[in-house]
């Protein structure tokens, strides 16, 4: 049995997400989804809080095919705390998955084996995107880039509007 | 669809948790399994990590009726930032449960519908009498308290060990 | 001009604090009343927010003689910033009034001048005994301890109910 | 009886600010005014600590027509506590005045009525530009955008001078 | 070269570490010694500050055989998270002298060697007893605890007129 | 006896702080170095952990001419407290080097005497160019900023590899 871990801010969880989750499925037989800084929300880089990030991760794998766990990460602010951190919130895991420089640098440095992820098309598939399209769009072009289970939860909890005000962008 | 939100130490999670989880999936469609200061470990009052909680909630809720969610939840130290800190991270509930006092007053300023559990025999159903136990165990008498589940990740831990030790009692 | 700082939790404010007050009256001009461990509430040790302890001070003063200031302090956990925090966070003072050995200890290292204030019956002026008295009345014996600005605003949030659920004590 | 809420950070308190609160007072019977940010100073950004801060409200709302409390309130650095923190801190309020973004939202969401506050002329009614001309002034030109209550609390703890060196602007 | 690593809050330096630490010289090459819960001062249970307890030690080991490192070390109050925090803070160590059930628990599960140190009359060589005959003393009998050096420090900045007025016991 | 404080966040340790450090060598008897940020680490702006930048002082230190004393500074972020957090961790100091502005201004106002010290050429005796270098170098061109005694460290480390992965620039 190999568990895996997987971080992200899924802010918010989108097609790229998806993409290697599917990727991680097949290598894998669980997977432990960590939601990084979750104490951020109300930002226009963090619109959602990680309750609703929870909601998002879990309707959108409903008939995902291996057993998840998804699990809150608040910010330590104290990098070489941070595998600690991970390890002490999460249940065990055999094998990280990431793309981000410095959680594959502190992963390794502790004896911990990271996989890259397949990159995919940066401008389809990323959070920046998604966010940006959120603030600009007239109708809505930012649904496009998630799955429907996620506009939903976004919907619920009127997060358009959210994140249109705090940039400035509400009139 | 009524989901309710629940929340203990679960150092370590015993049956009278679990008694309280099985009135609770009579009651409502989904659970939010709130694990409380779960920063805190290698103490003799919170010997175990968060991860190490979750995996006991989880192995020992493979066959639970009810949709479940396992979140851990750091403390906040500011008792008035509480209920925002849960409501934060944790996906939308429509009640609680509890018997504590704290948890209680918090939930019911702020709005939220609190239930009390059914009071179990405290001497068995106790998280102090389990730790107690285990401290003082020479065979596995602790083991009487807790899901053969739960023994398990105790004993992969080496958990009996670690809070003997801690209590200055191993030798 | 001189201006003094007087500190206390005000948990909750009572006969005891009013009558330093009035002494701290006769001998400065102005009075900065900082209300200490800010961020603490809803315990049976600390039951009242900063906002509604606020609240009690500011009613309670409303004939004082002389100009005062109030300032909720939050709790800082590391003694020797103590004196800095508080520089920080008040208008300037002349010179500190209190009987406690640590903010003596503090101010004194700091140079900055304490007074000492006239010591009271403890067990009338005491705020313990105010809090017992609350968590064990059937009727109102507390509000004997407390100017009714202060019984009008614990009244208003259901204080002594809190207190009472707080202390297991709610029937 | 109607009590408001305004908060800023105050870095100085300029007419912008006392031009918001005489609006607030036309239409309310009490006002608390928070000071953002309390915990900072000695920055370009932050130069003035809390209690200088408090000290130039106080001062330059000597004659105000309505009851006014001005309480610190330190940031907390996790959004969604935000408002719990404000209530928790603050004397109860009615209704909130605000043209920030992200305490309108958070206000709102928490189902606080929030007032937007008339626009001034932001080149001469915004911290920024005053923080500028502070920093690059050859006489007092920064001193006419502030009251002159304002200008003596800066004076009396040489805050031009520490501006300038933050700023890396003296010689 | 073996390098081990020491820890001990130092409240204060006394003969019982002294004795640890000829211990340790004699079976190391260097020692990093770390002052814990270096935040703490000014109580009856950790009465110095790190700055002055880092001069006890220093003052100490003048003539101490082999090369030491002072580091002080803030608690962390997140015990998983406590060995990555000393291993960040500290040069490389190869072996850590602990009698402390923590450490030795935590330190053992990170992989890291833990010898006892032999254990000395507690009577004597306890910083409790210290503090408690610092407390009491009348005339210097606290100073037989401890190395000349030490009681120069705490003479320097009137430990004694400290410990005592923050234990209520000045007069 | 003279005891100077020197504070810098030696990211890595190079040329321009040993020059420095010589000047203060000339003019006091005993220097306390402060290690800033010490709780950052991996990122391109703060690579090395305190544990790392202590080894790098101290072994480039070996023949220095006074004795000195290295020790690990977290950040308070609360400028204010930061003097009193400095005296707090460190032995007495009776005079403060720095050419930092923030430094300056803060000791200057607590009353402690700061010595500028002669700047040296940015281009070649600056933390930022040097790691910009480690960043981009193919050969070793970094090793020419810093004593040979930190290149070691950093070697020990994979230092370089660390900072150009967390630079994104590994391949």
């Amino acid at each position: 049995m190999i568990r895996a871990f997987y971080v992200g801010r899924f802010q918010p969880f989108h097609y790229g997400h998806e993409k290697i989750l599917n990727t991680i499925a097949e290598e894998v037989d669980e997977v432990v989804i960590g939601i990084g800084s979750a104490q951020k929300s109300h930002s226009t880089h963090d619109p959602f809080t990680a309750g609703e990030r929870i909601e998002m991760v879990l309707k959108s794998l409903e008939n995902f095919p291996i057993r998840h766990y998804i699990i809150p990460l608040q910010d330590v602010e104290y990098n070489a705390l941070w595998v600690s951190h991970v390890k002490s919130m999460s249940p065990k895991f055999d094998v990280a998955y990431s793309n981000n420089p410095l959680v594959i640098q502190l992963f390794t440095e502790a004896g911990i084996e990271v996989r890259r992820t397949a990159m995919h098309e940066r401008s389809i598939y990323s959070g920046t995107a998604v966010r940006k399209c959120m603030v600009e769009s007239k109708n809505r072009e930012w649904a496009e880039f998630v799955p429907s289970t996620v506009a939903e939860v976004i919907d619920d909890v009127s997060g358009i509007c959210r994140i249109k005000r705090l940039a400035g962008n509400d009139d």
